[in-house]
């Protein structure tokens, strides 16, 4: 660690809060033993003092800010992302995903898959990932190894289920508990190994029981009770798709009225280490419930546009106290990257507002007044970055750049021969960053750090 | 154009109707004189008969499908694309857009400008682009001059407005109607120069009145009255926002209510030959009284989530027999690009079956049972290629692979080692297809083929 050093000097770019697009111009950022050391104005600054220290002064068209957070990524359906995109949920789940996690038990698959899937998400700037693998316990270890080894920051899931799935890709409950259990183990232990002084751990373990309809009350159970002798993160779906509420409701009628919050709650998995995708279909008394325990939502807008006749109401969940952050879903979606959901966390937002009008009559449709849109390209990057920290509890960590947090950053530049849009140099850098956000790409991306490291 | 020979030999993919991915494996495609000569299994062909053709042989990865036709693109908007998404239209208007398409006076500024678009819009496979420019007569001109230089079919606007429109940026009414004629005359002239036998001309004039609110009743009648006096293609705006609806109510009430279907008829606009933009808050009466008068939509969905509170309801159009092609919208969009546009579609599409439900009480919500979506990337893909050539009338010539139609053409190769999703040999062609369309980009467009010549 003692050779990351780094003094950036120029425009750092972040969202401290989800209404502030804060563009610090003419900065020295200060980079070491992982950590940002000092962030101020240049002209305070001596660099001579800094020896040792590698000095990258960014361009008019560079900008550094933080890396992307995925809260919500299935890794092994990577092997079908941006295809089978029109099917709905539970027979998608039969006919394409089941069957290629099923193929994970195969360990060289998993290896080379995994390697890909991780190798694109770092070169699409995403720093910090939240997992979910599959059953199988050692393919499982071999992505906490993939990303130790390419240093990206992740929590990662043994998927647990022990009913409603195929033959060929389920396990007993007492397989899940124990190999999650084993899994937590063999993360801490890699955590110990390579937890270099002043550093923090790169990989965690993630209790994830894959969804309700496919876990026994029993399996919940007793992974709500691993959650709490353990202390670790948990991660699920919630209130999905039309298809999943009502698979549960009928499967378990007697359990809080056969509604996920209720049956995460009842079987301790409602934690503040909780992280629960989608959360479409909640009602206000559940998001209460959710804000009580801590818990947070991986809104993952393409997923829902594709497969859920509706979409994470984000401005209602944060107005009433719940943290949200986002997610590719990846095979759920199409995209490994998240851009494209920051873009469609605004699509989703504007559906809220959108006008129902009669045909029948050409009269002037009644519109209610215009509002500004709350949830914009600022909000939605935010989402993707802090609020994707808070989520995971690590804002003290990650997420925006303050002094004393981890440096996980991406430098940007919006004047590459080869970029997706046009650059004018007398574009003012909000302008700047915004084209990045709505109309760039990977090949923007120019440099990434995950603690201080440069990958 | 003698040169211009051509054999493909290899996968061929169009959509020949809305809902056919027609894949067309181990075929040949004859390309001569910018026509498809012949398009067969490969079986039939001797390929010694065909010298001085250029073979291009199809690796596995690669495919040739029709190039992208964006039925509705303003030029000089280019220079703020991909920012001030977050504005109201008419404010959005007066703060962003007037002032840009001012600076169109400045016959290098708009040469510049137009000469970045037209590349980029080619670099991203669009072939064909219908083009609003400003109201300026030489910087109009300049854009016609350089589709043709570089090869792409245009269809190109001067546009009108002779009211509510800034000082800096209008024009009277008669200033209007003359430099209109004179533009068509222009192009006419151009066709003639241009037009080698066999071969079709690349460029076309367009009437275009901006939108009604910046055109009083007698500049509409007087265009409309050009319209018919040299048969040529109109476009405009129709049913866009609630600020433009309800603008226009209160301009014209007494002209059909002040709707804009009714305007446009009643001043000779509503022609076989005219493409409105958006066409989101159309009665059904007015759909039926487009369908009669042969005129098209050019929905742009990008466009229509950030600034219209609705969506075009493309299946409801169709369904009532309207001819509708996909647009970019550039500066109104985010996106010069139409795989985003596509991708749009197909969420705009989705959002029709968004459930509401209350979030009051934790009850299961009514779900309407579950139809396949329409709208899939296969149909927003057959709207972005022959619907738009269908909106132009001219799907006889172009937007899909049949013998006897001018050959343009995109090679596509999923397999580049800097793309923006990963390749696996084993997926079938299909599958292959949907992940370009979901998670590629411009890095896979090896080359372009504009009436059988590649640029
Ligand atoms: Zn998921
Ligand atoms: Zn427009």
């Amino acid at each position: 660690m003692a050779d990351h050093k780094y003094i950036f000097y120029g425009t750092i770019i972040d969202t401290p809060n989800p209404l502030t697009l804060r563009i610090r111009q003419e900065h020295v950022c200060v980079v070491n033993n992982g950590k940002i050391e000092i962030i101020e104005a240049s002209t305070n600054q001596n660099l001579d003092e800094y020896q040792g220290y590698v000095f990258i002064k960014l361009s008019k068209s560079q900008f550094i800010c933080p890396g992307f957070i995925d809260l919500h990524c299935h890794a092994p359906q990577y092997r079908q992302v941006g295809s089978a995109t029109e099917v709905p949920l539970l027979k998608w789940l039969q006919k394409f995903i089941f069957p290629n996690e099923a193929r994970c038990s195969d360990t060289s698959y998993a290896r080379d898959l995994y390697t890909k899937l991780v190798t694109r998400l770092l070169r699409n700037g995403t720093t910090t990932v939240q997992y979910f693998a599959t059953i199988h316990l050692e393919a499982t270890k071999i992505l906490a190894e993939i990303c130790q080894e390419k240093g990206q920051r992740a929590y990662i899931g043994k998927v647990c289920a022990d009913q409603n799935s195929p033959d060929f890709y389920i396990e007993t409950t007492d397989e899940s508990v124990r190999n999650t259990e084993e899994f937590i183990n063999y993360v801490h232990d890699m955590q110990k190994g390579r937890n270099i002084a002043g550093t923090n751990a790169l990989i965690h373990p993630v209790i994830t029981p894959r969804f309700i309809p496919t876990c026994s009350i029993n399996l919940l159970s007793r992974l709500g009770q691993l959650a709490k002798k353990y202390d670790v993160h948990i991660q699920s779906h919630i209130a999905e798709t039309s298809d999943q509420v009502a698979f549960v409701h009928c499967l378990y009628p007697d359990i809080g009225n056969g509604r996920d919050v209720a049956i995460f709650r009842e079987t301790g998995l409602l934690t503040n280490k909780a992280v629960f995708a989608h959360g479409i279909y909640l009602a206000d008394n559940e998001i209460d419930e959710m804000v009580t325990s801590g818990s947070a939502v991986a809104s993952c807008p393409i997923s829902n546009f594709l497969f859920s006749k509706g979409i994470t109401a984000i401005e209602h969940l944060i107005g009433k106290g719940l943290t949200v952050g986002l997610g590719t879903d990846v095979g759920g979606a199409y995209s490994s990257n998240m851009l494209p959901v920051v873009r469609a966390a605004v699509f989703g937002h504007r559906t809220m507002d959108f006008v129902s009008f009669d045909r029948s009559n050409a009269i002037l449709p009644i519109f209610p007044e215009h509002k500004d849109p709350v949830i914009d390209f600022k909000f939605a990057f935010y989402l993707a970055t802090l609020g994707g920290a808070h989520s995971l509890n690590i804002n003290s960590q990650i997420g925006s750049f303050e002094v004393g947090k981890q440096f996980d950053a991406l430098l940007i530049d919006c004047n590459r021969e080869d970029q997706a849009f046009d650059y004018w140099k007398d574009d003012e850098m909000d302008i700047i960053f915004e084209k990045w956000i709505n109309a760039g790409d990977d090949r923007n991306i120019t440099g990434i750090w995950v603690q201080g490291i440069k990958l």
